[in-house]
């Protein structure tokens, strides 16, 4: 989050005290650690509504901000729903508020025939699946050098994640185009706001441009089964290739727009401000992913490794394309080798698994990767640290020092 | 399971007691259902020792045979393990019984060096991911007309999994390659054995073709999670297009043999045998399954459906290769629409889900589907009823009737 939202929100807390009580946080938990932008830790407790969460699996920044551990990420591409992180901008509804979740609704503007339509209604639409990579805009961010700002994740808020629903561009196609003149997609979500305060400063409302509607889909179903709240059930708006707060959770609204929306968590929220700045709306807006890789394993999270044969794994993403290649290197970068990509290609918005068997005798290595997308665009060996910590894709940054015994 | 083995798994119900209490089931419930081979039913609750099944998913027929219910599978293409079905021929080990489950230990015989091996050593050989259709011998067995006895399975002992591990022929490549004159990969499973019994006649043992060894897995992960040991953890054989039977859980001894076992659960079980005949080794074993599809949604367990748009969704499997194509019909196979293929494609042991977008009008339908190989097989139209019910495939007993209001 930018510098300016955070102060909004850190003015926020009193306000959604109540909310947070109703979503199972502990208001002065949640307080205190969103104030200290706490170093990752596996002592906190997962909080009561993400229960179902495999505890060891995670670590947990604050109780709406929680990452997968770098070796817990698995070897079967799809990240399983309990290991998946969270990170909320505000908190997730209850059951009570959603009620049936047939019946929630959404309204669609900005095209030919404007509607109002039900879940149930989507699900009479159309019918797709797909597997994105899903990735909070700050993931990396605690790899950056300067500590920007806000959680210090590592490299766990991501996952690939498998979604069931419709194509938005059938349900556009069912209600008459898009309207002529439009310029972005523009999606709303369904938090309960706190009273009394100026909803733009605090709704989650994001547009993206227009072209992203072409893959983008209303979804229903992760993972093989309904949408958790958590993690933006009923209804969410999954924006292939775009970074997590684009994905809008609880969606209300789908609109059609000419200008991007006034919200703060557009117009100064979630910007690459140069470092010392604040967001402003001609700062780029944290959008597309890039292209980026990292080690799962070994990894310092994981055991200890012996001497031998060594399978070196990760994950490697294209950003908006496929990956053609990975490479990996054991001494910091000097030199490289090809890793085999490895299980089925879930599509150019999901990752890839790769790996590379080395036999490594007893010393210590310095393992980084490196990926290439299919148009032959490198991951870049640093990322431009920014005011909030956005979009860290750098592999340097990445890499991992393992000792061999 | 064939006649011969369910008797005498009926006369080991009183020497099982023990295993089967301490693995969670309750003795009495467990014998009572298996003498009376219950229908389906959603009033058994899920026994402790699969406690994180999702409920209202899962059929539970005794508390070793537990499935999908048709509309449950998800339109994700990877079965939620939480929602995988569950058969089990002994009662799975419990954590106590496993102990580190990287020091789990395999036997590898038949080969130019037999060595015995540790989780950990297997994983320093090689490093694959794939996905494959799980499904029961007995899948559909309930559909089958003339009531075979065992599980009244309907479509739901199956699932498309995820498995991560090392190739079995990288495993046998490291130890010099299959001894000459072998003709069967034989694999036994680490289930405890009740004593006071000739082992042979219970442990589960079974021999396929040596050519399955060649996309044959040792696999400890299952759906990007450690493989939970009721479904086979910490080491499972995963034999791609064969039955789940032939899937050997907890596998102890992975043996290169020139004759097949003769353990009665090869022998004379899980034999394609004529209707009223025992099972003999002159009968085709139950090893690979067929090119088989049916609906998921809409279904008899779904909700109600409204007229106008449908999307009538299913699974479609190959067997050996992959799906080409799936036909839907309406009108209980009069006539035929093509479907359309949904989400990423797996590879050719994993199923494809399917749609059709039909518009339908109040009334009755009989919704049948039907798939086509790469190589231009279909599936048939009705399989032959054998004595145990096994590898029940047509898809005239797997349609559904669909009343649209």
């Amino acid at each position: 989050m930018t510098h300016s939202i955070k102060i909004t929100r850190r003015n926020l807390l009193g306000a959604t005290a109540g909310l947070i009580a109703a979503a199972g946080l502990k208001p002065s938990t949640a307080s205190a650690q969103q104030a200290a932008a706490p170093a990752a830790s596996t002592a906190k407790p997962i909080p009561a509504y993400v229960s179902w969460k495999h505890a060891d699996s995670m670590i947990v920044h604050t109780p709406t901000t929680i990452e997968t551990k770098r070796s817990a990420i698995g070897s079967s591409i799809i990240t399983p729903s309990d290991r998946l992180f969270i990170r909320n901008n505000l908190p997730a509804p209850s059951a009570a508020d959603i009620g049936d979740v047939n019946a929630w609704k959404i309204n669609v503007e900005g095209v030919g025939k404007p509607q109002t339509l039900s879940l149930s209604d989507l699900k009479q639409i159309g019918y797709e699946t797909m597997a994105t990579v899903l990735q909070c805009s700050g993931n990396g961010r605690g790899l950056f050098p300067g500590k920007p700002s806000g959680t210090r994740w590592q490299t766990g808020a991501a996952g690939c994640v498998m979604w069931a629903g419709v194509p938005v561009r059938e349900v556009i196609k069912a209600l008459g185009g898009v309207s002529a003149g439009m310029v972005y997609m523009t999606g709303t979500g369904g938090e309960k706001l706190p009273e009394g305060i100026d909803p733009l400063a605090v709704v989650v409302e994001r547009s993206v441009p227009l072209s992203a509607m072409q893959d983008a889909m209303l979804s229903w179903e992760m993972n093989g089964e309904p949408m958790p709240l958590a993690h933006g059930g009923p209804l969410r708006l999954i924006v292939p290739g775009y970074s997590g707060v684009n994905n809008i959770k609880y969606i209300k609204r789908l609109a059609f727009t000419k200008e991007q929306t006034q919200a703060a968590i557009q117009k100064t929220g979630y910007r690459m401000s140069p470092v010392g700045q604040k967001g402003d709306p001609s700062q780029p807006a944290v959008w597309t992913m890039d292209a980026k890789s990292w080690v799962t394993s070994p990894s310092p999270d994981s055991g200890p490794v012996k001497a031998g044969l060594v399978q070196i794994t990760g994950v490697a993403m294209g950003g908006l394309e496929d990956v053609a290649k990975v490479d990996v290197s054991l001494d910091g970068g000097k030199t490289w080798q090809v890793a085999r990509l490895v299980g089925p290609d879930l599509g150019k918005y999901a990752w890839r698994q790769f790996v590379l068997a080395a036999t490594l005798k007893a010393g210590q290595y310095d393992v980084a990767c490196r990926v290439t997308t299919k148009s032959g665009v490198a991951q870049v060996v640093v990322s431009t640290e920014n005011a909030a910590g956005y979009l860290n894709s750098g592999w340097q940054s990445h890499a991992v020092k393992i000792n061999v015994a």
